[in-house]
Order: structure tokens, then C-alpha cells, then sequence
């Protein structure tokens, strides 16, 4: 799908896009004039563009949004920031998989140069989830948050994050396995590569959430996402 | 965890390293002698290995291998193989998930180009299950397929593969959910990026799997695979 911004309308009915957007349709979905590709307008309605114009400079669409952007799952994510080299999968695989909120969280195990990284841009983070938006055919942004103080965090914000609903930590160890029924919405925190240390393990039980074991399988961020999302909801 | 070729011991308690590992010590673990890191034999036990010795050129262990290795899961993934851009990191993932068995499968909308990549080669492919073993802490390889004519393999193998058990086939747009509770052995089906054409999908299905849909959300192969493990198993 092709994502819009509200920037690429020229009129209620009608897109101009340049850039990476018209060389994906050029190169990947290799539309022509008269073809239709899936499209969705950012925070809006998802449907059909025809193509108008289509060349080195430029791509015209006439616009027929006809429905509505899947539902979000009710569940924030809470992640301890990983390593740059995997943080744009593992933002993206948020975006697509449907969260409506994902929280990149400092841990003890987290590297400080993490923060520091390109990748930690908010503009490039955006870019990420916008690709999670496409690939799932969503149009809808999840709320991102920076969290670079672990506590203030956990003991202030969490609580009320958790909204009367189920909190759940993965960690390795403890044998439990998630509530059934759950109730929404979900909150779900994955530490880092190294795991949670004992004290942040504490902070977070102490703020509402409940222990989840995985299994014996230590499995890599992106990959324990969509084990949690496929086994949550 | 660190795992061991049968090649890299000495003797039945010691392993001798070079290479990739022996960096991976000293560079990611920061082991030092005297000091335990986590091994595991391939096809083996895993347990712990004092380091003996750890320089430029060597790693040597003093091995106690005191239990076995996490079960497999009792599911075979037939998945269309994946651009080469992908591709490691789904054969990677299918290993850490704990798959009992992969078959790469040729489909319509798989290119031509991707069986020649170097990627497919049988020994990178290889170097990636050990990678996703690692991860997970595993020592037992799946069992691994490359099924270049879809036809032969589908008609006259997968009936036989699924063994009595349930046989799944991912593809959106058909609104059904898992059959609960599920048969073991399972055996899951993944589409290519353009998904199975209609011909494919009904040689699937008379070959014994029933569809399967992971709602609106088209996801990427890596990802879909471990939501499916989550809500399977």
C-alpha cells in the first residue's frame, strides 16, 4: 500500500507524490497510466488510487478512499531500546502488527551510545513506522514515546498507562503463563538483549504489571513481539 | 549460547575454538578465564563451559553439558522463499522458534532469481539455523527442505508430511480462524510476498490444508511466522 500525507493532496480527490514513494510504485508494484494501487491517506481512509501521471518526476493519483484503516490492537508496547542495527525492524514489526502505542524505554542493559544513535531520531523513527504502516496496510500512526529515564517512567507514568487493564512483563524463568481472559488494554514490556536486571524487574511488578514466561527460547525483540501479539490477541 | 561443532572437541570435556566464536567470546560475552559462558553441543546437550584458555588465536573450554536441549515444536513451515534480503532472518527465526522442520517451496510469484542466490546455497542456509539456534539456546538443527518444483512437492509429498495432524495454509481474505484444539503435528504454509495464486492455494487445500487468515494486517514472512507460533502454540 501507499502511504499518503495530507502534504501530497492537491485536491480532495487527487495526490502528487515524489521522491521514494514514486520510485516504489515505478519499481515494485510497476503500475502504468490507467492501473489502480492501494492506497491509504495518513490518520484517514484507505482504497484505490488511479494512476494519472507516471514518469521520472512525478506520480498523479485520482483518489477513491473507500474504507476504513483496521482497528488497533488495544495494546502498548513497551520496549527497552535495542540495539540500532535491529531498532528499525523492531519498529516497524510495532507499526505493522497493529499496537496502538509503543514506548522505547532505557534499561540498565541498554547501551548509552543507543541513544545517541541516528536511528533514535524522531523523524527517522517516524519513517519506520510509516514502512510498518504500508506493509500492513494501516494508515494509522501509533502514539511514540521516549523514555529515557527508567524510573520517572515506571513509577510515574506507567500506573496510569496500565489503565485498569493487563500489564505483563516478559521474562524468561518465571513459568507464568497470560491471564486468560485479558483484559484491555494490554500493556506488555520486553527488556533488553541482556534481560532486565533484578531492581528494574521489582520497579515493574511494583507498578501493576504481572510476570509472562515465554519458554525456554531466549528469542530476538521483534521475533518475541509477534510470538506475544500472536498469543495476546 | 555458544555452540559446538562435534569437530571442535578435543575430548568429551573439552572444546577448542577459532573463528567466529572465539571473537564472539571475547568481543560480545567479554569472557575472560575462569569465567562460564553458555554452550551447547549441536544434536547434543547444553550446559556450561569454563573458559581454560582465550587469546588471538584460541578458546579453550572445560565443558559440564548437564541437560538437554528445549523440545521441539511438532510443526513443519512450508514457507515460499523469501527475497534474499529476507531470507536469513526467516530461516533464522523458523530456528529459533523451535520449527521441527522447513521446506523452502517454489511458487508463482517467488523470482527465478532468488534460488540462485548465494543465500540459498545449502551451507549459508545452514549457518543460519545455527545463528537461530544459538539465539534460542538450542541444539538441534531442523530438519531442512528446498522443494524447487511447487507441483511434486505439494501432490505428492505434503499429504504425507502432515501425517494425520492439522495442515494450515496462511492466506488473508477467507475469515477463518485456527481449529482449536489442534492435532499435532502441525504443518504451516506461508505464501510468497505477492501470496499464493489461486491454482497454488487449491492444490494446497486438496493436498489436505485448510485456510487459515491472519486478519486484515498483511505482515512481513518473519513476522507472520512468529505471530502464527504464538496463536498455534
Amino acid at each position: 500500500m501507499v502511504l499518503l500525507l495530507p502534504e501530497d493532496l492537491i485536491s480532495s480527490d487527487r495526490a502528487r507524490l515524489t521522491g521514494r514513494r514514486l520510485r516504489h510504485v515505478r519499481e515494485v508494484h510497476r503500475a502504468v497510466v490507467g492501473e489502480d494501487v492501494a492506497v491509504g491517506l495518513l490518520g484517514g481512509r484507505m482504497g484505490r488510487g488511479r494512476v494519472l501521471r507516471l514518469d521520472d518526476e512525478v506520480l498523479e493519483l485520482a483518489l477513491d478512499l473507500d474504507r476504513d484503516p483496521p482497528p488497533k490492537l488495544p495494546l502498548t508496547l513497551v520496549i527497552a531500546v535495542p540495539r540500532p542495527k535491529v531498532l528499525n525492524r523492531v519498529v516497524a514489526a510495532a507499526a505493522s502488527l497493529g499496537a496502538a502505542r509503543l514506548v522505547l524505554l532505557n534499561a540498565w542493559k541498554v547501551e548509552k551510545a543507543y541513544w545517541g544513535s541516528p536511528r533514535m531520531d524522531p523523524e527517522h523513527l517516524r519513517a519506520q513506522l510509516l514502512l510498518g504502516l504500508e506493509q500492513a496496510r494501516d494508515t494509522v500512526l501509533p502514539e511514540l514515546r521516549l523514555a529515557r529515564l527508567f524510573r520517572p517512567f515506571v513509577e510515574d507514568e506507567l500506573p496510569e498507562l496500565l489503565g485498569g487493564g493487563t500489564g505483563l512483563l516478559a521474562h524468561p524463568g518465571t513459568g507464568q503463563s497470560a491471564p486468560s481472559p485479558l483484559v484491555a488494554p494490554v500493556t506488555l514490556a520486553i527488556g533488553p538483549e541482556g534481560g532486565w536486571i533484578e531492581a528494574e524487574v521489582q520497579s515493574l511488578l511494583r507498578a501493576g504489571l504481572r510476570p509472562l514466561d515465554l519458554g525456554p527460547r531466549i528469542l530476538r525483540t521483534e521475533t518475541a513481539l509477534a510470538v506475544l501479539v500472536g498469543k495476546l490477541f
